[in-house]
């Protein structure tokens, strides 16, 4: 069976994932791209930087927001290893991102496909385009990998 | 009529979102308390800081969580003017906040009593209590205010 290759920028939020997890954090990794380019790319974090907010989606924004200098990074993509929960989804919709694309499927903490449902709320001011599975095998060994040396 | 006096807490949240609209930000004010002290105070502020995350009460985590040096603020209260939108009702369950007291309801973009109601979701992993109506009108005459001289 020949595999599909993982497009440029999963392979990129993979790549953070395991940086993540090197560091002790749960690997999850995020990248921004604007016109084809990197604009953003990090890594969970909360342990190291003491930041419950810190996950790799709002590292991302922030860092591309910052670089652009604008508070919206319209037209933007945003590709991260795991389906983003309701803080990622909400800041997600704040920063106006164009495109999400996640790897992974997240039944016990996403929000996006699973229990908030962040963008399906009549309220929801702005709703990226979706897109979901690619990198999926690869996300999911590294989260497993990670908790079971955990354990 | 004797009106009740508004706690401390959120009186100063509601400076807070007052120092927010003298800069041109929509007036949210958050303060957190812990053991009966504020260990952080912030308002609004993603034109300022080209920061699509900074609401009062993610900044005021952060600051909360920085100024601790842990990730999570067990035990803290958050005392914010608005209803929590869904990115910033995430961020209070990672951050384990304990009690959570807001003043006035946000129909559109509240995602604690409407919308996403992150708390209600069974994959919340913590849920604070939640206290609302105290300082409603102080916060809802503050944003009408701010938006009406936006016209």
């Amino acid at each position: 069976m020949t595999r599909w290759p993982l497009p440029d920028p999963m392979k990129q939020a993979l790549d953070q994932a395991r940086a993540g997890a090197d560091r002790g954090e749960v690997p999850i990794g995020a990248v921004i791209i604007r016109d084809g380019a990197v604009i953003a790319a990090a890594h969970n974090q909360p342990r190291a930087l003491h930041d419950p907010t810190a996950h790799a989606e709002i590292l991302a924004i922030r860092a591309a927001a910052a670089a652009l200098g604008q508070e919206r990074l319209e037209g933007c993509e945003l590709w991260v290893t795991l389906e983003p929960c309701a803080m990622c989804a909400g800041a997600i919709a704040h920063a106006r991102i164009a495109r999400l694309y996640y790897a992974a499927p997240d039944p016990k903490g996403g929000a996006v496909d699973h229990g908030a449902r962040v963008f399906e709320q009549p309220q929801c001011l702005h709703r990226p385009d979706v897109y979901s599975g690619m990198g999926e095998a690869e996300s999911a060994n590294l989260l497993r990998g990670f908790f079971m040396a955990k354990r």
